[in-house]
């Protein structure tokens, strides 16, 4: 049982877009993702994804409308729904989302990863 | 769906110890704590907690260790395990954890509420 500093984590990788595991509970993972640029549209059939920024700015693009969200701030998107990040900067983000999570949904994409290859730091 | 500003939302309460829920996604609550003082010791059977410290200072107690958290830490403890948070001074935490855990776990306290009467801000 270690607790984890968040900022010590982010300076320990430096990719995009590649979700690293840096707690597990309940079957529920805790990842931390640098978000550069334009994700991929995609979404999640049976898993709720919260995206909470630590630092930067994200724009989470849904079908019909776009969440702009600052340092500190979080948002839920509901399984089922599109989403498309999008960081015109280099941004921080934590993750939490079942362990199942694929990180590109319902896509195939470059940017998809196992979620059982995904490095735990 | 909404995003949460999580510096706003702890501007919205004072109470200490009483847990605010502020996000719901796979089964699992996002709440907001207050904490100041002693809380008491307890642990959840089938639950793991995540203590993220937003603001000031927070010690875990357990029953082997004491654990120091500063802004921007988290520690999960695992279901089973005995804790005791402590914070010397007002303190702003996140917790995730499953809806259904009981703030004070398996002791019954003045600090107790039942998870149905948490309310959602």
């Amino acid at each position: 049982m270690e607790k984890v500093n968040l900022k010590r984590k982010f300076e320990s990788f430096d990719e995009t877009w590649v979700p690293k595991i840096v707690g597990e509970l309940n079957g529920q993972f805790v990842k931390l993702v640098k978000f550069e640029g334009d994700y991929v549209w995609h979404q999640h059939e049976t898993e709720d994804e919260l995206f909470l920024v630590l630092k930067g700015e994200v724009t989470i693009h849904l079908r019909d409308s776009t969440v702009e969200l600052g340092e500190g701030e979080f948002l839920i998107v509901p399984r089922g729904i599109e989403h498309k990040p999008v960081a015109p900067r280099l941004a921080h983000v934590l993750l939490f989302e079942p362990a199942s999570t694929r990180n590109t949904g319902n896509v195939d994409h470059r940017y998809t990863i196992d979620p059982d290859h995904l490095q735990r730091i």
